[in-house]
């Protein structure tokens, strides 16, 4: 159930010091050649392991992955950079790899240099301590603001996928979002990581909220080191897509359910739309609606406020198609709204995940959404926490 | 300093029983032959007084505003815009006007009906009531969540331009959960007031964001009336237009003030950017962030998550430009982030109002925005008000 689930992986998660308490530093390479890829922020601004990590990528295949919790390493200019640059050379030279085979990724505080000397020793300590059986120090060396380690791994027909996450919000003072690093023994080619990892990503990390923020660091590294033997036929590679999909989908879920704050997971399915990535950005408006994420806190199915949330969703220039008379609403499958008119019902919402059902009587269009509700202590953690 | 500053205007407002306690209704009327032309909110879910005012717009000029609180009409179905057509006969009947010369305007709960006897009742009483000083009372009547009425008047070169608003909650550009009438003095022709009054909302009621929400009701409504002899010219027409945009901004200014739980108003200043429309998208993001909203709540001059919202404000399909190594930021003018590095200063945030100023150092766009802060009593006032 871990990011060494998969056969040949080994990782470490030690205390470097970046942060006062708890591990903070983790180390996960492949022990055979392996490929990789990796999805990255679309945030302007970008933190420095990203900007180096995006280069290490372009020259080469990457075999090992090393996270740092505490320090963001964004918005630290050319020394910034520098360290990025010596993080990798450090982990390549005490695991026996180029510089360009390391990825570097960091979460913490923005606009704070790394203690290099604490991360360099801390990069020496994790590559020493790698084994097969460090996936959950992992875990645990890369939580910010989280409340708890994300895993998952799926066992697939003769291979294994395997990952963890951190996510939480993009917060505490200037901590930046989610990480997450997914490691296979499927065989695959050099160049096709990419593909698959941008489908499974597409369906679960870029389908989630918490607050509607996007950082300046997140990062989705997946590797494939082909330990198992697997013949490569469509069915084959149709099932490592399903499998690295719901390993993606597990971490995503549980990156939301771990919100900050939150108190209810909301499911939200919106159907009938015009197409689908019409429905994508009404359900990515309801998952972000303050409005919407309130009343969930408050357990109300207030129907009103995801009509209007639904109604104002960006899309091509204007507003995703939507006709009021044609829409129907339910909460946890009871209907409140049914084309056009209210029903009347009103669900009693009590457990820890909401349903919420839009159909918008158009087209065939389809898209869902998880998202965290928006509750006193998302705004206590964010609030109080300061610089 | 009311709606009913300029000369020729009367209102009144009255406690129809919409709602249990308070005054609940107003109308306002020109008492001389008026032109006129509203802005509506761009949400594709529209409440049935918004479909309706828009089609009597289309044949008539308006000559007097009918404003409930405490019901949307919207997600009423056929009845609701039924409800809504009545409402304008009524009150034409007793102003002696036809229908299509009065424009309705709701604003409350959504998916309920109007309680249609006590709407008919109440502008049957409001008529009769009717005076040069109901202003007070008409801005009184129009509030749901607000904690104060907003009002604003402005003395031009030989005219007056006055005003009232409602707001406090889903509040965005695009005019969302928002109302607001003008009323001048100055001499319009037909068809002139629309050119006017969309200049003045672009840059007042569209750079306010509360909570990003944007509503099936918004309204901005102007009468003119020509109630003062003054000379056209082009000298003439600027004065009014700005008098009219001073009007308009200050109730924006007020709205924002009084945002659901507010306790702080941000005032963002983007400049330095590509072009005009990518400042406003900038200054958008920033007024829209939870993360950017909450640390003001917690007077944290928290540049990272400035920095992190600018870097990802949509537009054209993917996010404004911007270079973080040419950015600059600066908190009630002390800077904390100078062209891409970190300065060290920690302003001291005490005041009701905090400026953050934004050079993106690229080019010669800017633009503003005002925005409510993120509190405990957003969460409480949305958490627990059930629909």
């Amino acid at each position: 159930m871990s990011v060494t689930a998969a056969e040949g992986f080994a990782a470490a998660g030690v205390h470097a010091g970046i942060r006062r308490a708890g591990p903070d530093l983790a180390v996960v390479r492949s022990t055979r050649p392996a490929v990789g890829a990796a999805v990255w922020t679309t945030n302007r601004v970008l933190a420095a392991p990203v900007v180096v990590s995006k280069r290490h990528l372009m020259t080469a295949e990457p075999q090992a992955v090393v996270i740092n919790a505490g320090v963001a390493n964004a918005a630290t200019g050319g020394a910034g950079i520098a360290d990025a640059e010596r993080t990798a050379a450090e982990a390549g030279h005490a695991l026996g790899l180029f510089p360009e085979q390391v990825v570097v990724l960091s979460t913490g505080v923005i606009g704070v240099q790394l203690p290099m000397d604490r991360v360099l020793a801390g990069v020496r300590e994790a590559s020493t301590a790698l084994s097969t059986a460090g996936g959950e120090a992992a875990a645990g060396a890369i939580l910010t603001t989280d409340r708890w380690p994300k895993q998952a791994a799926v066992d697939g027909n003769g291979f294994v996928v395997g990952g963890m996450a951190k996510g939480a919000g993009m917060i505490h003072p200037r901590l930046a979002t989610m990480l997450a690093v997914v490691t296979t023994d499927y065989p695959l080619e050099a160049g096709e990581p990419l593909e698959f990892l941008r489908e499974a990503v597409d369906t679960s990390f870029n389908r989630i909220s918490v607050d509607g923020e996007c950082s300046t660091n997140d990062a989705v590294v997946l590797l494939a080191n082909g330990a198992r033997e697997v013949e490569r036929t469509a069915a084959a590679d149709e099932g490592f897509a399903a499998a690295l999909g719901d390993v993606c989908a597990a971490l995503a879920r549980e990156i939301v359910s771990d919100g900050e704050g939150s108190t209810v997971l909301l499911e939200i399915a919106v159907s009938g739309a015009a197409s689908d990535v019409e429905a994508e950005a009404v359900a990515r408006r309801i998952a972000t609606s303050p409005l919407v994420k309130t009343a969930a806190f408050g357990r109300d199915p207030n129907w009103g406020r995801v009509l209007a949330a639904a109604g104002s969703a960006p899309w091509n220039g204007g507003f995703a198609h939507l006709d009021a008379d044609r829409l129907s609403v339910s909460f946890d499958g009871v209907s409140v709204f049914l084309r056009g008119q209210p029903t009347g019902a009103k669900p009693a919402l009590g457990g820890t995940a909401v349903a919420i059902d839009l159909d918008l009587g158009l087209g065939a269009g389809s898209a869902s959404y998880l998202a965290s509700d928006l509750t006193y202590d998302y705004v206590k953690l964010n609030a109080e926490y300061t610089t």
